[in-house]
């Protein structure tokens, strides 16, 4: 089975919109074992959607389209489905009701822009909408099948898990299982010399997809077979495996992101911290504190970004500063030591560096870091060089510092 | 004159990347008066290819592509292309030039595969790329233009700048000139109503385009002429009028950011500046800190998201808490007096509030913000009513925060 994806808007031609519902479809009809062959945007134009359905038919199997779904005179896909199936928009029960519901929440009057919403191409199944009033659309000719949904991404993707995936997961004839590991502290390229060996004796059916982002790299492993249980089994043992032979670069799986997973180590274990900051300027702190509940552990931070503060408010001493100079192990031991004492939590951060562009120089060049982390499990101190661009060496140090504090959290 | 883009990769179509290159093409080409018909996606696959390039020239006048040109056996564009034109591969001298010059730079052996990027389709004109080894390709054949680039998002776009956009111009005909103003603290709907009576008398060939972000609406004005210098005029009568209805929403033009804005003012008025944070749980010195050169203003910052940081670092009394809550107008320019005297600075900002989504109560809910802000120009203290969403409360007030100090700071 083979689809296409369909996007309509005006907004995505003028460049006023990036496009981001295409490639997470992509990805979830590719999880199901269905590829999609090709991606087309065209705008809110009758004979352009028209040629468009059509040219996509002769090609693929299954058509998904997003936008041209809102209440205004500019939306017009329903219409011209009507057109493309031969039939004619009628007043759908389940549509209104939900749309009701919808505007009861709110405190809204329903108004006959918004009834017109209820009106769906009369051959189509309307596919519940539970996030927005415009109903998704299940259509069905010449042994082909299309989808029309809003073009709203949080309506677009509850749609898409809710509705239109467990119906053509039948369709793809082969069961797909999908493990995603997190890993930190290691390059994309480091990491695939490391397990290269596990890698290509990973058996046929199971494919490794290395998926970066800065600071971290996320291992998918997809299994593909015809019996469920079996497949889950060998994924389930290559992933052992994998955790076997790179312990220390793992920090979760899925969708966990490592302050999410450090603040839960945090708490369970009653613990309270505090960091204190100077090339990550409070970038640690604002991760920490994204995480909704986060007062129950984080007390805290001093950003010390200059040495005055590192000095009058952490106690760190001038003549450390000046001997060892403030990106130095030395300094951030005295910053986290002070901060400990003054902010009375019994774990902390503390991080100096360069983060760039400027104040690099030959012994330590910018991307120079040193971090400290203190915890009721013992005392470390480590010395990164990470990169030349400011905005990714804050990010890869503030990583570079949660999973320490994990790493350390963790230990026996 | 009508554009198509076709994107080519197979990273497209799993939903590996997203493709922000076409919105960002669309927009460019948008602003110099060329309309975007299509976006296509497809894998690198001959047939494919060579279809939609024939359907894409059916329907327009000029194709954009990009990606398919690295230097791996999957990236077949240059051979698909010379099949396309009915020509062959011939070495480019001007394009190996650049090869070894970029080569050079990372002190890199040239291999063959690197030395093959430098052939190039005979028909074709080279189109330097000064950030990648992959040269841009223009061809011209039945009256239409063809234009290849690599898909690697900052060799396309200075392809695009540097070689793509100043051939197109003369291509489009009429003369556009835009102008995007920023503005903070003001919803969209709302900024709409108070500039509707300027925008309905906006002269017929200047477009007004609401571009909003999270905390910022840009707005952005585009006028179309035939002769630059008139609508230049226009344009700049236009957005006067703009600045002396809503000067106090508007915080700078085009790239700039409130952060570097701020900067740049503290910097000209040899200001010092620290932070105390509750809810914004650092993030306003993330944003300072993200700007380079910041450390010449920026001293650092207390995160007192514990009442007693507040109280043991800042020196918030523990009356006030308990007497007007953490939330209030007491607390926030305590920390603000507190944090002033103990970093020896001339500007703070203090914010202290209701991220959400606990912690709410009737009097204040989720989004109860006050924020104080001391400079040499005087001290205000304000309080927001922000919404439900906690990552945009945080970027909120850290947006308000930067810009009660930006207006601070600029005051005769």
């Amino acid at each position: 089975m083979k689809a296409e994806i369909i996007t309509i808007g005006d907004e995505l031609l003028i460049g006023q919109v990036v496009d981001t519902n295409s490639a997470w479809m992509a990805e979830q009809l590719n999880l199901i074992g269905i590829k999609v062959g090709q991606i087309t945007s065209i705008s809110d134009h009758r004979e352009h959607i028209l040629t468009t359905l059509r040219e996509a038919s002769e090609r693929a199997d299954i058509i998904l389209m997003t936008g041209g779904l809102g209440p205004t005179r500019d939306d017009i896909t329903k219409t011209v489905l009507c057109e493309y199936f031969g039939t004619r928009l009628v007043f759908n029960q389940q549509a209104y009701e939900n749309i009701e519901r919808i505007f009861r929440n709110r405190g809204y009057q329903i108004t006959p822009l918004n009834r017109a919403q209820a009106e769906i191409p009369e051959c189509c199944t309307q596919l519940l909408n539970v996030n927005g009033t415009a109903p998704g659309m299940w259509f069905e000719k010449s042994g082909k099948i299309y989808i029309s949904m809003p073009g709203v991404p949080f309506e677009m993707k509850s749609l898409m898990t809710g509705e239109v995936l467990p119906r053509l997961q039948p369709f793809s004839q082969i069961a797909i299982v999908h493990r995603t590991i997190l890993t930190q502290g290691v390059g994309e390229s480091f990491l695939a010399a490391r397990i290269e060996k596990w890698e290509t004796s990973l058996p046929e059916n199971i494919k490794l997809a290395y998926l970066p982002q800065p600071g971290i790299v996320r291992l998918r492993l997809s299994a593909s077979g015809n019996d469920r249980k079996s497949i889950e089994k060998t994924l389930s043992e290559c992933t052992d495996e994998l955790y076997n032979l790179i312990p220390e670069y793992i920090f979760g799986e899925g969708e966990d992101s490592l302050e999410l997973i450090v603040g839960n180590l945090l708490k369970a274990n009653s613990y309270t911290l505090a960091t204190a900051e100077s090339c990550t300027g409070g970038y640690i702190a604002h991760m920490i504190t994204s995480i909704a509940g986060s007062s129950a552990y984080f007390k805290g931070s001093v950003v010390a970004y200059a040495n005055e503060i590192k000095e009058g408010v952490l106690g760190v001493s001038a003549q450390t500063i000046s001997k060892y100079g403030a990106v130095s192990e030395e300094t951030v031991f005295e910053m986290a030591a002070g901060l400990i004492r003054k902010f009375k939590v019994n774990c902390v951060i503390a991080v100096s560096g360069i983060a760039g562009p400027d104040g690099g120089t030959p012994e330590k060049p910018v991307g120079t870091t040193w971090i400290c982390v203190l915890t009721p499990k013992g005392a470390q101190t480590r010395k990164f060089t990470f990169g030349e661009h400011r905005g990714r060496n804050i990010r890869r140090a503030a990583l570079a510092a949660l999973d320490m504090l994990r790493q350390q959290v963790i230990k026996h």
